[in-house]
């Protein structure tokens, strides 16, 4: 089973991954827990690429080649061989947050982000879980990180805005993999929920 | 008007396309001459990741992505600009290298390579000069050479005689743009049918 865990920065979408591989092990599941951009040494690399640096330096074009390639090189390495072998795999972002990223700031890249994923990826979660969150939340929260990384909350709420948006008009175009789930809640609430998306998938 | 030179690693490809541009300066014309993979900082990146390193950390699906990639920030950055502005781009090697060198490799790959080109990069030379040469003549030429990256004349002279059936192959399916021209001389006679080819296409 291939989950992945969308939302804004800040959204403790990544915390819920974690909590929930914790979960599933602890009930004697094999596990791989993983994220995007990244999730295997090529992709790590080209993960540092893309996002260090000049922000300006590869156009949106480039930008989604690359995001490709590293997905390509991820789900070769990793996501499939993992699935292969019977284990859940959750991933933190896939190819959602391009889909969301590229199609909000040119709408006609969207088209691009599709076809090469048709093309080069093919693959798409067995369940999306979509953390939702109010922008202004997940702002303060994300702005108490540091990293090196261009970050998308460097552009601010109006971004976050949406972004929210964009995730929560994925979740009604591919209604029948996305779960959403409110955000603005204690970590162990928002896990509960998450595990009976989970349970219900598995035994469907 | 965008030239591009083809051939197997020791054809004199390089040093005829640098001549080309040497004889284009001195009758004045503007001319920006480049090579692939690279020729812009970002696509040098990209070409360094891909190259360096081992030969098996990317599978040909990524590669061909990344290739795209750079190929994309190269013509973005500086084929297209010099293009627009009237000059003449030489560039060494471009995407029928990557045409040959995929489609040998596996077949179902070339078509791949098709539609990654239509739908990322457009372009294709006004002109493509392909310096043909006896692989053996190739090998040995090539391998007085040094660097770091992997190099496919590492495969041997079986490998090179594939690639130079490869680049005819190519040179037969668009003959419109392609020139094929005996490498096996003196550089200047060969300087001089790759002047002449260009001369008739610039008189078009």
């Amino acid at each position: 089973m291939f989950i992945s865990f969308e939302g804004i920065d800040g959204s403790g979408k990544s915390t819920q991954a974690r909590m929930l591989a914790e979960t599933l092990r602890a009930a004697g599941r094999e596990v791989v827990l993983t994220r995007e951009p990244g999730g295997s040494p090529g992709a790590e690399e080209i993960r540092r690429l893309v996002l260090e640096g000049d922000p300006d330096r590869w156009s949106a074009e480039t930008e989604i080649l690359l995001f490709t390639a590293a997905r390509r090189d991820h789900l070769e390495r990793v996501i499939e061989p993992a699935l292969t072998a019977g284990k859940v795999v959750i991933c933190d972002r896939f190819a959602d947050s391009t889909r969301m990223y590229q199609g909000l700031s040119r709408g006609d890249l969207r088209a691009v982000v599709d076809q090469l994923h048709a093309l080069m990826i093919g693959r798409e979660p067995d369940l999306t879980v979509l953390i939702d969150i109010d922008p202004a939340t997940g702002l303060a929260r994300a702005k108490g990180r540091q990293g090196t990384e261009e970050r998308f909350e460097d552009f601010g709420v109006g971004l976050q805005e949406k972004m929210r948006a964009g995730f929560l008009s994925l979740a009604e175009e591919f209604a029948e993999r996305f779960r959403v789930i409110d955000g603005a809640r204690e970590a162990d609430e928002i896990a509960a929920d998450v595990l009976s998306a989970v349970q219900a998938e598995l035994h469907n």
